[in-house]
């Protein structure tokens, strides 16, 4: 079995997250079977491990499993095996549709078959006109005609089981294969066949057939589970990545790709308007993609367009204005902090004083929405002042963009950045940096501070051939062309009336709960709440009870009081924040 | 129907990258169904537009359309309705299922049934005990008891559609649909009601139909399609992103989940892990993951551990080795850059000479497989060398990771630059430095020079907080956790030697077709192949074609010569290589 399974029975083969008869643990139990026995041979140890871990799990050991086979260790069970009985090989991968085709059988004895495999070990059934099983064989031709694929999943009734172990012992031969002895029964006892086509399985017997099995069969059986709408749903309270829908989770699978292919460049195109039009018109302004998180963009959007004669104005009024200070600070960028209070409004009067004072600033760079407390900057009057003052003006959109309304043309911006994770609704992976084509073609005069994050390069490298300059997360694109299709079908002020409905329902639960939290209604974003962590209560604790139950919140940012977050953006509404706010009653109860 | 629906009919609303209506025309043609008639009424020209464009398609306007309803329609269309068909409204969306469980119906006539939506415009079906048609109703109370619902599909044999007409033009009402005139004639003409379970569809007649169309319904199907083997598998022989198998494809499609939370720091650890383990052990090394595509790697390594006080020593044989010296320039930092022919192997006694002409070079830089040519830079001499001289030692080893085997601690490989979707065959979107851990440590008293491609903050901030420090692109690493689990279970030197199989079949199939290819065997990376474009043929027309074939070709970009470049990497073999060449051959014969 190679590297992956020299040091491991086949049961414990890795398949995505979980191991194989953890898989089929999760499928019997779903399928309502609720006692398992396992028979164990060589390596029992896992098993046992396994069992020690989950109570309706037991492990009978074969001690002769090293000179016997399948009937000797289903004969040993027999302690445990009182009544009717799922039989499975420890080998298989299956979709749970073969669990319930066969509980769906009336008859009490079936074998599960399924169409030819081309499988080089597969086990061939023949059946009577009735079909119930004739004749079993590894060998194609000693069966005449060959109806069906045996998969190693059967239902056993106590009568077929107690045949199968007279036989067995009758016949005295320690090699006997389960199958085999069903088989010298079957005349007596029907065994129907049931063959359910098509059907998702293998049997790993082989490094082949393990490749087989995490290349192709198990994403087959992940993606008929998704389309049954089984994938669970989890509520995410954090600032972003946002909970999504299914279309944009799905959006992700799709055929391989060249991104230098005029296909791609064609994707890039729309989804660089559709997120344009959002917040102004596509023919003065452009997006500019990077492969990169929210912070790449305006990373990208401070050291482009920093000219090296002039200064740049920050606003800082929580840690996502400190952080444009960092960046600026990296670079040697030129740059005068304007500190403001986390929770209060900017002092309008103070920020002029502070233009005034420094003549050589040309830029001016603020966060919209500060995503520490949910306090929202008041972009008319900053962007009015900055466009008095002749300033440029750099948005942080990132938690604000495609839920608050903005319009870049009349409130003078000049490049505003966001990504595909937030209220988007997409996936993370993606940044963009929405620019005025004026200011940004007069940055192509700057030296250039940085090769990735270089805005006017790979704003020209867009145009010019439709590319990015380096690979672009493709599939993040898809997802965010999907997210973008969302975005238009609800339309932005409708996606910002639900997440309003959503904040003004959490605010409620909140004073119920008799909890506060940072920033004024007024002032708020209504996107993102800053909560004082009742005294007593431990935020961890708290976390992980809501964990459990499918919701994720969020710590606090804030450097002046101990609060929790919660965001109520994404694919979600006012019914999930209602269903949180009973779980979070619940947890504060239990004191 | 808000923004989206307003300016068009509802076959026309946008599903994925198409409309409803050529999804619909896509199922039609998959299930064998030929000749198509749309009848038209409201904004007819769009349906006339895309018939226009099939040569299957025919469109019948009901003139009268604007004061009748679809029976009016139907009846128009009798000129081009002179065999059995099958009926479907426009505003659906369908599982292929849904054509396939009717034509698989034995009856002539049959309603496409399913269970009850609990949509609010639903069409509710009441039938005999045969399950042939009784009444149908949008009123629950009008029918007794309810069978199904109406999916607004179904199969009308000739006799059928001839009653129909007769019934509705008795009746006299203008008003009457199909379905109504169905049921009027159902008592003298069986029409059996098929119910199908599960089958995902809806019907489109409001914004929020639509909304549930796209977010769910669509994916769902999608994933359905997925789950039978039905995404098109295209052949990507451009140097990365690489094909994928359908592990790597659908290991995105997880529950959502905060990449602060522990489980994801848990997954990046994994991940993290599993990817240094390829090359060196995890004791003395370490992965430092950014959202980033290869280019930043790269520029995290090199604007992070070239030192303020000395100087970097390039070697340029190639646009990769050039693009090192670009991001040391943008950087300010001191470089010496060492250039070297694109197709010969580096001279090694040269290197040593500007080497010792350079006291102040600290670092080597070096692409390992130069995309550009395939030239592959000997690491061995060249680490031996650097070794020699106490440098430390960077390796953009982009197009050599996870195929050809590399031990950075033997070769004293201090930093090692990566991406997640070339030979480790993952998806774009992750890029990743595997480092020195004491070489790393050093870094962190230089003055960082950006912020976010900090290697020794993100290396710092995975080890302490198991988060990175911007949000990572959560979907591309589960995607490189799936490629990481395929990989181990080929193996490292396996991949090398299908790729070098792959590589084989290339070279003896381009010889016997007469081209000729750059850099000799035994400097050839054997992972791409830049190879020259024979006298008077256009590359864009050989790439359409191909591309066309599922197989897509890559330009050149040698500047001393015209070439295109075939790259054997991803999850493909030598058997498509063969397919490859002889649709290449198909086109140089063409002329």
């Amino acid at each position: 079995m190679g590297e992956v399974g020299v040091d491991r029975p086949k049961g414990f083969l890795p398949m995505g997250d979980r191991t194989l008869i953890e898989l089929s643990l999760n499928n019997l139990n779903k399928a309502g079977i609720e006692k398992i026995v396992i028979g164990t041979g060589h390596q029992s140890h896992w098993y046992q491990k396994l069992a020690n871990k989950h109570s309706n799990l037991r492990c009978v050991h074969a001690p002769d499993y090293a000179v016997s086979n399948s009937m000797e260790t289903l004969l040993c069970m027999h302690d445990q095996l009182n009544e009717d009985f799922v039989l499975l090989e420890s080998d298989l991968l299956y979709s749970p549709k073969a669990l319930e085709a066969l509980l769906a059988c009336p008859h009490p004895n079936v074998i599960l078959a399924a169409a030819l495999s081309n499988s080089h070990d597969a086990v061939f059934i023949q059946t009577d006109a009735q079909r119930n099983l004739v004749a079993l064989s590894k060998e194609k031709l000693k069966l005449q005609p060959i109806y069906a694929e045996l998969t190693g999943i059967s239902r056993v009734s106590i009568p077929l089981y107690q045949a199968m172990c007279r036989a067995y012992l009758e016949k005295g031969d320690k090699q006997l294969h389960y199958e085999e002895a069903m088989q010298l029964v079957a005349q007596r006892i029907p065994v129907f066949v049931h063959k359910e086509e098509p059907l998702l399985w293998c049997e790993i017997d082989t490094n082949e057939h393990y490749r087989k099995a995490i290349e192709t069969i198990w994403p087959r059986i992940r993606a008929e589970t998704f389309s049954r709408g089984e994938l669970p749903r989890n509520i995410l309270l954090n600032p972003g990545p946002s909970t999504t829908s299914d279309g944009v989770k799905m959006a992700q699978v799709v055929a391989d790709i060249c991104p230098r292919e005029q296909e791609f460049g064609a994707l890039m195109h729309r989804v660089g308007e559709g997120l344009t039009s959002l917040v102004a018109d596509t023919q003065d302004y452009g997006c500019v993609f990077f492969a990169a998180s929210g912070t790449g963009a305006v990373e990208a959007a401070i050291s482009s367009v920093a000219p090296h004669s002039s200064s740049l104005l920050i606003i800082n009024n929580g840690a996502y204005g400190k952080r444009m200070c960092d960046i600026a600070a990296c670079y040697g960028i030129a740059h005068v902090e304007h500190p403001s209070p986390t929770t209060e409004p900017l002092d309008l009067a103070e920020l002029e004083r502070r233009i005034r004072q420094h003549p050589e600033i040309s830029h001016l760079a603020v966060v919209h929405n500060e995503t520490t407390t949910g306090l929202l900057n008041n972009l008319e009057q900053i962007c009015g002042l900055a466009k008095a003052h002749k300033l440029e003006v750099i948005v942080d959109a990132m938690s604000s963009y495609a839920a608050i309304p903005i319009h870049m043309p009349s409130l003078g911006i000049d490049y505003l950045c966001a990504s595909s994770n937030k209220n988007i609704q997409g996936m993370a992976g993606v940044s963009f940096v929405i620019c005025n084509r004026a200011a940004l073609k007069k940055t192509n005069s700057i030296a250039p501070r940085s090769h990735y994050f270089h805005l006017y390069a790979q704003y020209h490298s867009q145009a010019q051939s439709g590319q990015m300059r380096f690979t672009p997360p493709v599939q993040a694109l898809y997802a965010l062309e999907q997210a973008l299709i969302e975005t238009k079908a609800e339309g932005v002020a409708q996606r910002y009336a639900r997440y309003t409905k959503s904040w003004e329902t959490l605010i409620a639960g909140l004073e119920k709960l008799g909890l506060d939290y940072q920033v004024a209604p007024e002032h708020h974003s209504k996107i993102i709440t800053s909560v004082y962590l009742p005294p007593g209560v431990d935020f961890t604790a708290m976390h992980d009870f809501l964990y459990t139950k499918g919701f994720t919140i969020y710590p606090g940012k804030s450097s002046e009081a101990t609060c929790f977050r919660i965001a109520n953006i994404g694919s979600i509404d006012h019914h999930d924040i209602t269903a949180f706010l009973a779980h979070l009653e619940e947890f504060l109860a239990m004191g």
